[in-house]
């Protein structure tokens, strides 16, 4: 059978091998304080500022979930007030975590679907968006991130890349942090979040600090930053899944990170077609401008059923459609682990349905 | 190789079957708000109730790492003011993440490697207990955790239990939250935290919401506990490493918690035995009735790296001294997963060197 969720995802076809290689090499065991584990944590993020291209003036986090980045990121990096670019659930929780954490929250909204237009930023903090709207299926363009550099000079500009990387290609001089979590398209079990920030996100987290306000604990920035520089982590963290980031790392590299993106456009574009194409379902997203590459939505109204049933026969498992979309729609992921076969298959097997 | 480190320690001989399974059966790919993944959470949190005695009223929620729940402890029982019982380096910690969560952190100090005399408290919110500290190996004896329950009715009652359980058999009528990482008596590989509340516990983080106080956002206690009734969590959690909870708790239960613990206190007198008797090595902690039994603390002195070389050259790793009694101590863990035989090995490996 074969994961089309997006997240937690089919695993890379390498995992289980890595894992088997990590119980035979005592990785499970090993002490966070050792010179071996800050060996494993070097590795990996070395290859992920290869991947990536993450400049050197970038810092490497460890957490347990991109959610906990949502959480420190407001922690860490808001006095006041911070700015949302809203369009779906999880951008939604984003914004909703600043007003837990008591900030003030601003949000300029689009509807489901939408990319954003017509709007006006006023200074802020901090400017919060979200590269890949999991639950519909709208990413941002990268002349839509980069527009706020300049826009807002002093706005720390974050991005939650959580179902899109490693495909996307950063401008790392015009945003200050990214992050994202490791069971999407890096192919790996859930629990681990990848925090990447740049030097003005620690002095801001210094300054907070140097006023009284709270930025937490064992992960606050400086914290993170100073076991970082010896390539360990606060706490006893998950160490199996940082080795096994650093493993699947080296394949994607092995493979070559333009490879990877031409097979993700290539393979997009023909279920997007497919879609379009067909008679019993739309592409959910309308404007081909904001139209995921990674997570891709379909349209399947009353056919929804059917069509799942029909895959699944096959065994092919697509994502259902989120939250009030569950009925009518669902998410086929479009990950690195996911092959140009399978995706002709997969387009093939809807065919069939016309 | 037999490691003896007090976490990441030895894993426990079953895992990495469990692990196979695990991956046979789709474990790491499931989505977090399946069936199945309920069903996995479910078998986890009974068999740990059915293990550890929780009763009824308690809840049980995933978290990162115990570190976490020391903060989340903080951010979602205190108000005001903690106290924290400090006799080593992770109960100082606990002490420490109160303070930069910004409340007022009492402390009653013990010299290392000593219990607690001759204290007075005063009326508190939260008391906090660390039953087995760590990084000198002294535990509070049961009588210790339960006499706070009727001096300070309304304290709730917060015990650290990381590096002692399975071993100890808690009165749940006298103590409010209980906790433990898994990369340590439950020998499996580190990222997750365990973490037991009784429903005092969310009373009381409901109050601080209820005043407008921030308790966090996505591992605050009521959002655990939302989910935690749908066998949920509120994050994509570590499922592959509350799957191998599960089945550990399993292996446990099957074997008895009594021979558990019957076999521990055998392990650990015999060492502490040979510590006593041995011309070159002194059991660190002098009173008996504060050793722990889980983590057994030698005072190897200027012998120390001669005993660890001799140790390694048979194959058994002990730990070495934490932080500043590095150079002239070392530790054993005494988990489930050492078995009777290994520390009969070990206590002639240490004669030998008499």
């Amino acid at each position: 059978m074969i994961n089309f969720t997006p997240g937690p995802s089919q695993l890379y076809f390498t995992v289980e091998n890595h894992v088997r290689q990590a119980f035979r090499d005592g990785v499970p065991s090993l002490s966070h304080r050792s010179k071996e584990f800050e060996k494993i944590s070097k590795t990996t993020t070395d290859g992920l500022k290869e991947l990536l291209g993450i400049p050197a003036d970038f810092h490497i986090f460890f957490t347990g979930s991109a959610t906990e980045i949502w959480e420190r990121v407001i922690q860490n990096l808001v006095e006041e007030q911070s700015l949302h670019f809203v369009n779906g659930a999880f951008s939604k929780r984003f914004h909703e975590i600043a007003g837990q954490l008591g900030k003030e929250n601003i949000k300029i909204e689009a509807p489901l679907g939408h990319g954003f237009i017509d709007f006006k930023t006023e200074p802020t903090e901090l400017i919060a968006l979200t590269h890949n709207e999991t639950s519909t299926g709208v990413s941002l363009s990268m002349d839509f991130i980069n527009q706020f550099r300049d826009q807002h000079p002093d706005s720390l500009i974050i991005v939650d890349a959580v179902s899109s990387l490693p495909y996307p290609q950063f401008d790392f001089t015009k945003i200050d942090s990214l992050f994202f979590s490791v069971q999407k398209g890096f192919g790996l079990p859930a629990g681990l979040g990848v925090w990447i920030v740049n030097d003005r996100c620690i002095t801001k987290a210094e300054l907070l600090l140097s006023k009284g306000i709270s930025i937490g604990s064992y992960h606050n920035l400086p914290t993170l930053l100073a076991n970082a520089k010896k390539n360990q982590t606060p706490e006893t963290p998950n160490t199996l899944s940082i080795y096994l980031l650093g493993k699947v790392v080296e394949d994607f590299l092995r493979r070559g990170i333009q490879q990877i993106r031409k097979e993700t456009e290539y393979k997009a574009t023909l279920l997007y077609q497919a879609l379009s194409q067909h008679k019993l379902i739309d592409p959910f997203v309308i404007d081909p401008k904001v139209r995921s590459q990674t997570v891709i939505v379909a349209q399947t109204g009353v056919h929804t059923e059917s069509i799942i049933n029909h895959l699944q026969s096959h065994g092919f498992y697509p994502g259902e459609g989120y939250g009030e979309k569950k009925k009518e729609q669902v998410r086929f992921a479009n990950f690195p682990t996911h092959s140009k076969e399978t995706f002709e298959h997969l387009v093939d097997l809807l065919e069939k349905l016309s």
